[in-house]
């Protein structure tokens, strides 16, 4: 049985199991805390930016990967020193610890993305403003952002002069999209490439907050656009397992890269229920060197919601009474005011009254007054 | 978050991990090794039949319930007058323990089943031969058996004298059915009940083989005597969790029950692809007394097929490369002939090429030299 080793003990850790459990793999979890939310498959809790303490985990598994991308670079390298797989590659990973290096390789490969620059001072700050079409625009801090943190709409150089004083900041065009959506894939050790249909998310505060798949009334244009962006990505990048593109959808039928994660991502969860092959167990197929799933839908689509802060158990009975034909998906963490909590899913058509259904879940969730 | 406690690591407890991940409870396995299917949920290695084991095991999980039938019931009542919720209750599983409770009990609440009696000697067998039809017909012995243990046909006294000089013998009609049925149910502690389709099951020596669902061409007043069967028995019986019933489609339209397991079952294997709500999901929400989930269907059909032995690496992902669309799943049990290994769902319609594909798939799997 191929053993694989996840740094990680998140919600995306978490769901790796049930795929593993399905596919007769073994997931063995590097967490930070004995009670986190993957704590059926703990087998090590320490620091993931300690080195020796992440060989020694991954000493024990065939093959490495991650529930998030801050394991530090030397640390990755030194366990594939020991002769242990290490998917996606530090080289790969490499890219998504600097959002300026992100732009750049993307700009190198010929991808559309939105105009970016790297402003450095106040001296050259109107000139790096006009190269991303004015204010406002996007201002990131290249190094430790995620989930909405370490982004800003700017209108002034004031709104980021700390940042500034810190090192460059990253700059970019604020995109007038008609809607964001996420292509997911997944390559395989041996090359193997497969899509699943990409999809609408919508995001607040920066944070993915309702997934509609597939992406209702994409064309087939920008669908097969889509699908090669992310196909180009992932084969010049060289990553294998999850690729996820969150893309910006532009009124005059343009896509537009904005992110990249290279593991499974809140945008591909609704594929749990809803296609052949989950992003769990396709990640798992990838980088454990199996042959890939079939991706296709076993419905004609399907909505995911998030659901944050905390789950109290009377709340989710009541939802889990009022909504049967709903899968609440509870993560089992500590609750904290915002944090990802669960999510639900539910699949079918027509997708309108589902995505209703599924914010009523998610209101009779969140009127719980949990212990934050 | 409820805590459920599984009384053996087979395939059944490995299966409940999933669908306790996804609800977010949590499932703690006692199990006879740790080496067992179950060994990620495993917190105690014991043995069954020792009753301040199990109780020790009950005292940390607010409900026990079952992978399997053979807790004696004594055990399970010391469980229970330690506070701790047993389900299905002792006094429901008691009837899965002696074939001829279980024979009497349907009688008694005029169910429809093979003509029945029970053999004591053979001074009087050509008379019991009589009442059940005449030879051939069904011998089990009353205690113990499963998958086709414990069950002969028989054309003489001689092929069970070594049975009856043991004690009685329950004798059964041999049916002559035109297929078999399987009706698979949820009762949640609250009395809730819920069914999905019955499927079409093909045993092999005893042991199930291949299921389609739903059963094809089942008329809907067989569909709802079906529904009906199961409904009575689980009220009657008291069932809390999942229940099996196995029923015999005759020639003259009639439904008679075969047999009964009060726990999810290999002919609903297929739900777990198939349906919103899979049966492992469905049985943790009945005995934890959350609410049913739904049991719609979310493709027109769906076949399973068993996986027997062994199953190699080389030839799972040759069969993994062939078949995409095939969810195959490996217990991760060590081989052994003719042993559950695992089985493979595919969903989709006409179903007829998906049962080709899925016995191609077994037999790619099966065509493996394990290691017996």
């Amino acid at each position: 049985m191929v053993k694989i080793g996840v740094v990680g003990g998140g919600q995306l850790a978490r769901m790796m199991i049930p795929a593993a459990i399905n596919l007769g793999v073994e997931v063995r979890v590097f967490s930070e805390s004995p009670g986190s939310s993957a704590r059926l498959a703990v087998t090590r809790v320490g620091d993931y930016t300690n080195e020796s303490e992440v060989v020694d985990f991954a000493r024990e598994v065939d093959v490495l990967t991650f529930d998030h991308e801050h394991v530090p670079i030397p640390v990755l390298e030194a366990v594939r020193n020991h002769g242990v797989a290490v998917y996606p590659s530090p080289e790969a990973l490499r890219l998504t610890h600097n959002k300026i290096d992100m732009r750049a390789r993307l700009q190198d490969l010929g991808l559309p993305q939105p105009l970016w620059t790297v402003s450095t001072s106040a001296a050259t700050f109107s000139q790096d403003i006009d190269a991303v079409g004015g204010f406002p625009c996007v201002a990131k801090k290249p190094v430790g952002g995620y989930d909405g943190k370490g982004v800003r709409i700017i209108t002034a150089l004031e709104e980021i002069t700390d940042w500034l004083s810190e090192g460059p900041v990253l700059l970019e065009e604020k995109v007038e999209f008609v809607r964001e959506l996420a292509q997911l894939g997944a390559r395989s050790s041996s090359g193997e490439w497969q899509t699943w249909n990409a999809v609408q998310t919508t995001q607040v505060d920066g944070v993915c907050s309702e997934v509609l798949a597939p992406a209702p009334g994409l064309t087939e244009s920008l669908a097969e656009k889509s699908r090669h962006i992310a196909s180009q990505i992932a084969s010049e990048i060289d990553v294998v397992g999850v690729l996820a593109v969150e893309l910006f959808e532009t009124q005059d039928g343009r896509l537009l890269v904005n992110e990249l994660a290279m593991r499974p991502h809140n945008s591909g969860h609704v594929f749990t229920e809803l296609a052949v092959t989950s992003q769990f167990e396709q990640h798992l197929r990838a980088v454990a060197g199996l042959p890939l799933g079939d991706t296709r839908l076993v419905s004609t689509g399907g909505v995911m919601v998030n659901l944050f802060g905390g789950i109290e158990e009377n709340v989710l009975k009541e939802a889990m009474r009022k909504f049967p034909e709903a899968k609440i998906h509870s993560y089992q963490k500590s609750a904290r005011p915002g944090r990802k909590a669960g999510h639900v899913v539910a699949i079918g058509e027509p997708l309108l009254p589902i995505l209703d259904m599924c914010r009523e879940v998610a209101s009779t969730i969140h009127s719980g007054d949990y212990d934050a």
